[in-house]
C-alpha cells in the first residue's frame, strides 16, 4: 500500500514528539507500506515568524511573508528525516520546490494546480520514507507560495491524489471528527464516518479539524481520508462518499467566532449597486459569507454581510475610500458576532430541521441575527457571548450525543 | 554601477540591526547603483539549528543538515526585503534555487559551479534591490547544499563575478583587514590595500575576515573586493591584484588555534607508506596542513601532520582502524598546539624574513614545533598558550603597527 500521513505542528513541536511521530511512521513502513509524510511547522514557529515580521514591517508583502513562513516546514521535515535516520530508517526530506508542487500565484492563499510525481516516486523506489513540507508550493514565477492556515491538510490530500495513494491519514490531537467541539460540548460524540460534503461544510463553518479545500480535493480525486489522533490508537473518522455513509439528518454543529459583520445603509435602489460593493471586495480577494439585502427608508437599500475578521480593517478602508462610487449614507461594522451552523446530508429533504434549530436557540435565549442555508447546512449569526450556550442547546435538541436522527 | 554587498549574521541579528543595514543598502541604491545584497543567517540562528539537530540525531546526515541550516538565510533575506519595503524601496528576496546557484554535490562543503543571471538581471531591470541567501546552493539532484562556515563571502564574490559587478563589498564588524587580530595585538594596523594572494593566505591561516575560497574566486574573476565595517564610515581594505598593491615584506600575522597535530611513529621505511596514510585521509575529505617526515630509530620513519580540530576524532579512529595496513608502532595526537603565520608578497625574494620571525619568537621565549613555508608565507607550530605573546612579538619585530618594511 501507498500511505500518505500528515502530522500537524503540535505533533512535531519538540524532539520527544518528533520521535513519537517517527515511531508511528516507522510502524506504517514496517507493515510493508510505501510512506509519504507531510508536516507542518513545529509548534509556534509560524506565529513566532509572523511576530518577527510584524516587528519589521506590519504590512509586509504577502510574497515575502510566504518566503519567511515556508522555512518553518522545511525545518520540520529535515528534523523528522534525521529522527527516522537515527532510528535506522531510510528517509529523505523534500520541500515544495524539490517535489514540484505548482500553485496559483496568489501569495498566502495559493491553490495547488499540479504536483510532479517524479522525484517522489524515485525516492519511494529507493525505499525511502519521503518527508514533504506541507502548507507551501511554487508559483509560475518560481516564488514560494503558501496555502493558507491549515494548508498542510490540502498538501497531504493533493499528494495522495497525485500518487494515487491507497489512504491519506490526517493526524491531529483529537480522535477524529466530532458532532461538536468536545471542549465546549461535553457529550460531543466522535463520528466513525462522515461524507465529503458534510465534512467540507463543517470545515468551512469553523470546525478546525480539516482545511476546507483538502476535503474538496479528496472528494474530487476520491482520496480515502481518515482523521485520527497521533496520541491514541482510536481508528478515527473516515471521510468518504455519501453513498457509503449513513445519511444523517444532522451530523455535527460548528461555530466560528473569527468573523465580523459589515452593514452598508442607504444605498440608492438602483441595479448594480450591490454588484459594485462585492466586485470591489473580490478584486482584493476578500471572501464574503452570509449576505442580506433589505429595503431601507426613502427608496434606499441596506446591505449586511459577514467577512473573516482578519479582513475587517482592509474592508472598511476599501469601502470608505470608494464611497463616492457606492454612495452609502452609513458604513458600520460589528465584530461581536459569531456564526453557529448545523450540517447534515439528510436535511435537504426534511423541512423540520430549521425549525428545530431555531427552537433550540429560542429555548436557550439566543437571538438570531442573519440566517443562511444551503442543501446540507443552516447557519445563523448570533452574539459572540452566546456561542457556547447555542452549541450545547442545538447538540441536545438533535440528540447528537447518543445518535443522530436518520433519514433515508 | 552594479554593486554587490554582503552582510554577516551579526549585522542582521535583530530588527534594529536589519534597519541599520537596510539604511546602508538604501544609500547605495539612492546613489544610482543597481544593488544585490547577500545575507547570512541572523545572529545565532545557525548555531541554534545545529543544537536542535544534535538533540535529535548527533550524526545527522549532511544532506539533512543543509536542508535545515539553509532556512536561516531564507529568513534573513525575507526580513530584509520587508525592511527595505517598509522604508519605501522596491526589494525582493531570492533563495539559491530561485537564483540558480549550482554547486558540486558535497553537502555541507559544496563549491559553486555556475550561477544563472536571468532572474537576478530581470529583478534588477525592474529596479528591485535583490536580496539573496548566502552560504547555500543547489546540486545536480536539486538538493540544497551549503558552502561551509563563512560561505556567504563566497556567495557574494561568485554572484559579483557572474554579474560582472563593478564592486563587491564584504561588510563585517571590523574596519577591514588588519596586520594582526586587533583584539590580541593592540597596535594592529588596518591595511588600506592587500593583494589577492596575501589575502588568500591570511584567510586560510586563520584570519577570520574572509572565506578563503571567496578570495580565490575574486582573484580568478578579477572582482574588486572591499572589506569594510557596517558600523562605521571607514573605507575599509581593498583586495586586488599584486601589480597595483605595494609589495609589502610582511602584510600581516595570523594565528589558528583550531588545529591538532597527529604523530605516527615507527612506520617501516618503505616507499608508499606515507602515501597510504594521506590517501586514507583524502578519501574521507580530511585536509592535512603542515607535514613533517623524519627518520626514527631502526630504519623506521615518523610522520607528523596537522589537521583541523573538528576532524581529530574521525582521523584518529580512521588511523587506528587501518593500522594493520599502516603498521605504525604508535599513533598519538596533541591538541594543545596552534599555528602562527606571517604573510607578505615581498618575502619570496628576501631571505632575512624567516630569521627575523624566529628571532622574535626566541626573544619572546616561544618554542617552535614544526615549520612550513611557501612563496609568500611562513607558518610555525607553537604551544597554544604562547599564541598571544608570539603575535605581539612578531608584530613588533616587523614594525607592522607603523609601517611595513617594503621591498620592490
Amino acid at each position: 500500500m501507498l500511505v500518505v500521513q500528515k502530522y500537524g505542528g503540535s505533533s512535531v513541536a519538540n524532539a520527544e514528539r518528533i520521535f513519537n511521530v517517527a515511531g508511528r511512521i516507522a510502524e506504517a513502513y514496517d507493515a510493508g507500506n510505501d510512506v509519504v509524510v507531510i508536516l507542518s511547522a513545529q509548534g509556534d514557529t509560524t506565529d513566532d515568524l509572523i511576530e518577527k515580521a510584524k516587528e519589521i514591517n506590519p504590512n509586509a508583502s504577502r510574497r515575502e511573508m510566504d518566503m519567511l513562513l515556508s522555512t518553518g516546514e522545511q525545518q520540520s521535515v529535515a528534523l523528522m528525516a534525521m529522527a527516522l535516520n537515527k532510528m535506522g530508517y531510510r528517509a529523505i526530506s523534500l520541500n515544495a520546490m524539490q517535489v514540484g508542487i505548482d500553485t496559483t500565484s496568489a501569495y498566502s492563499n495559493a491553490k495547488i494546480k499540479t504536483i510532479s510525481t517524479g522525484r517522489l516516486m524515485s525516492e519511494l523506489e529507493r525505499k525511502n520514507i519521503v518527508v514533504v513540507t506541507g502548507f507551501q508550493g511554487i508559483n509560475k514565477y518560481e516564488d514560494i507560495t503558501t496555502l493558507g492556515r491549515g494548508g498542510s491538510d490540502t498538501s497531504a490530500v493533493a499528494i495522495a491524489a497525485a500518487l494515487g495513494a491507497d489512504l491519506c491519514e490526517i493526524y491531529t490531537d483529537v480522535d477524529g471528527v466530532f458532532t461538536a467541539d468536545p471542549r465546549v460540548v461535553k457529550d460531543a460524540r466522535k463520528l466513525d464516518e462522515i461524507s465529503y460534503n458534510e465534512m467540507a461544510e463543517l470545515a468551512s463553518l469553523g470546525a478546525k479539524v480539516l482545511h476546507t479545500r483538502s476535503v474538496e480535493l479528496a472528494q474530487k480525486y476520491k482520496v480515502e481520508l481518515v482523521v485520527r489522533s497521533s496520541l491514541s490508537r482510536d481508528p478515527g473518522t473516515v471521510v468518504k462518499e455519501e453513498t457509503t455513509v449513513e445519511k444523517m439528518l444532522v451530523s455535527g454543529v460548528a461555530s466560528d467566532k473569527d468573523i465580523a459583520r459589515i452593514t452598508i445603509e442607504g444605498i440608492a435602489d438602483q441595479p448594480g449597486k450591490a454588484f459594485e460593493v462585492f466586485s470591489l471586495l473580490e478584486r482584493k480577494n476578500i471572501s464574503v459569507d452570509i449576505i442580506i439585502q433589505s429595503i431601507g427608508r426613502d427608496h434606499t437599500n441596506d446591505i449586511s454581510f459577514t467577512i473573516s475578521k482578519g479582513d475587517l480593517q482592509q474592508t472598511m478602508e476599501l469601502l470608505e475610500k470608494n464611497n463616492h462610487i457606492i454612495g452609502a449614507k452609513k458604513i458600520s461594522y460589528d465584530d461581536n458576532v459569531a456564526k453557529v451552523s448545523i450540517v447534515g446530508a439528510g436535511m435537504a429533504t426534511h423541512p423540520g430541521v430549521a425549525r428545530l434549530m431555531f427552537e433550540a436557540l429560542y429555548d436557550a435565549g439566543v437571538n438570531i441575527g442573519m440566517i443562511s442555508t444551503s442543501e446540507i447546512k443552516i447557519s445563523v449569526l448570533i452574539d459572540k457571548k452566546d456561542v457556547e450556550n447555542a452549541l450545547v442547546a442545538i447538540h441536545d435538541k438533535f440528540n447528537l450525543a447518543t445518535q443522530s436522527m436518520r433519514k433515508n
